[in-house]
């Protein structure tokens, strides 16, 4: 049995955690990032995370193998370098992330993409173990996801493989911030969510959204309009399916091109379940070949927000 | 050196050559398929081509170390049988043609996909030589494509990876022959070029296709087309780069998946050239993400008529 230390670095919060080879956790904590502190602070409250999780491996005994770190933005995985791109955190950029935790703790660290991560870890944690050719889908702010081909996370050529929020689904459609036209991300992030509900409510549609952002409209979450559809709105159930219906034309596409045995559906809004699934599954249907679609599983993902800290174990795991 | 016999089976005609692993043709020779005169005809045929060709290679004194052989529909590469699907070719189903070919002939033979065929005689003798992740659409009667990752041809988990021409790029679009909504090949495929002429005709729009057909529009082609617009007409141009910009939107989708080095465009309407790949680039660079095309070539098949044949020879000699 061997034990990793997994960092999942988030604009927020910075989580932490002890997993084994078996994907048992023996240890969570979470800190604030303090992202617009600057990067010394953000990187001596990882250190600290460490520290207490090394800790704990202390007083149980257990002998850690690595050190796992996603982080936002780009980053250099052989290398183990922050790049830059993470909006969310000032200065994080330019940073030898991997040398400097290593130097500190004495143990080998990775880094990757938080998104990798999650996807690594669904993979071999969560709701794509034993799989061969495996997607998934991050449903959040923005829309990200990764591919895992032949049993390893597919980079592309230049290492930004996995965009599928950036797939085009209307020719002629809404420009998206990446500066593409039609993505996934526009008709499906989280803006989108908000817009289409406020835009409902201007036009005086009933709905139990109101209530619960108290009449203020700049409260309005994906996350609530997933929680009022399960309680039964009408509004916020067609606001679901029309986004899940757009979901799965774009996964239909994903599924035409690579045609792999499992999709996996994670991130935020994921937790609304069957409410979203079964229209991103009805609408993959209706989009893809069904040759391709014959012996497909699209499940939700398993490891919630642990996802990231399972992920940053595995990767530790597969490098011994 | 090696020497191997590629056959290229197609509707109308069965094409054959020698090629070495320089990629140097040796040998070709065409006859008709007999396609509607029932399998045995057909097999007969195949067995009299290769017959021709082992006569030349004796001749020559050249050493043959295998045959590979495309066909249409579906094909079952791991046992080299003909599975169906093939609409063109009466009776092509359940054949077991690698095994029938490999009893006559005493030489290791091995079957494919046609388009999959092209896809590899463009990777390991064309355009997409000493590259590592390739991507090539096949455009013609349909839109195909087949996906090169980590120098082997990625098949999916169940065997139908590759499906460039039903990535759904219009969410409300469409009806596509294979059941989808605003696939590619609803928007670009030899019904959508021929469409789009005959529409534009009708509302009195002056082209020379007209005299190119002699009057004619049921003799109209995609070629036709791609012919006057390559000698200025300008509602061919019109149309040619209509059809461009939808390549583009869908091979955008691609890149934002796979972002691999290089994007080869083949088929038949690829002889067009400029006109065709500069539109096509301008629309993958509008819709796809810029970190993604950074790197990326985007190149015309080299291959042409005898891509078939060249994967057909690159499949026998990647299994020595």
């Amino acid at each position: 049995m061997k034990y990793a230390i997994g960092i999942d670095l988030g604009g927020t919060d910075i989580k932490a955690g002890i997993i084994n080879t078996n994907g048992k956790i023996l240890f969570t904590k979470s800190i604030s990032t303090d992202a617009l502190s600057g990067s010394e602070k953000v990187i001596l409250n990882i250190k600290k995370l460490i520290a207490e999780c090394l800790e704990f491996s202390k007083k149980e005994k257990i002998k850690i193998s690595g050190i796992g770190l996603g982080s936002p933005g780009l980053v250099d995985d052989q290398k183990g370098i922050i790049i830059g791109g993470a909006i969310n955190i000032s200065e994080w950029k330019n940073i030898r992330l991997a040398n400097i935790l290593k130097k500190e703790f004495k143990l080998n660290t990775y880094l990757d993409n938080d998104v990798n991560m999650v996807v690594l870890g669904e993979y071999f944690f969560g709701a794509g173990k034993n799989t061969t050719n495996c997607v998934c889908i991050t449903l959040g702010t923005g829309i990200g996801g990764g591919i895992i081909i032949d049993k390893k996370l597919y980079r592309g050529s230049f290492g930004f493989a996995g965009e599928i929020g950036h797939i085009s689904i209307i020719y002629e459609g809404l420009k998206c911030n990446c500066g593409g036209i039609g993505c996934l991300e526009a008709y499906a992030g989280k803006n989108a969510f908000i817009e289409k509900a406020k835009m409902a409510i201007k036009k005086g549609f009933a709905t139990s959204i109101l209530k619960a952002v108290e009449n203020d409209l700049t409260k309005i979450t994906p996350k609530i309009i997933c929680d009022e559809a399960r309680n039964g709105d009408h509004l916020s159930k067609m606001i679901v399916q029309d986004i899940a219906r757009y979901i799965g034309a774009a996964l239909a596409s994903v599924i035409n091109i690579l045609n792999p045995e499992i999709i996996i559906i994670g991130g935020g809004i994921s937790h609304a379940g069957d409410l979203l699934l079964d229209p991103i599954k009805d609408s993959i249907k209706k989009f893809a070949l069904d040759l391709s679609i014959k012996n497909l599983k699209i499940v939700q993902a398993k490891l919630g927000n642990n996802a990231g800290i399972f992920g940053s174990c595995a990767k530790v795991f597969s490098k011994k």
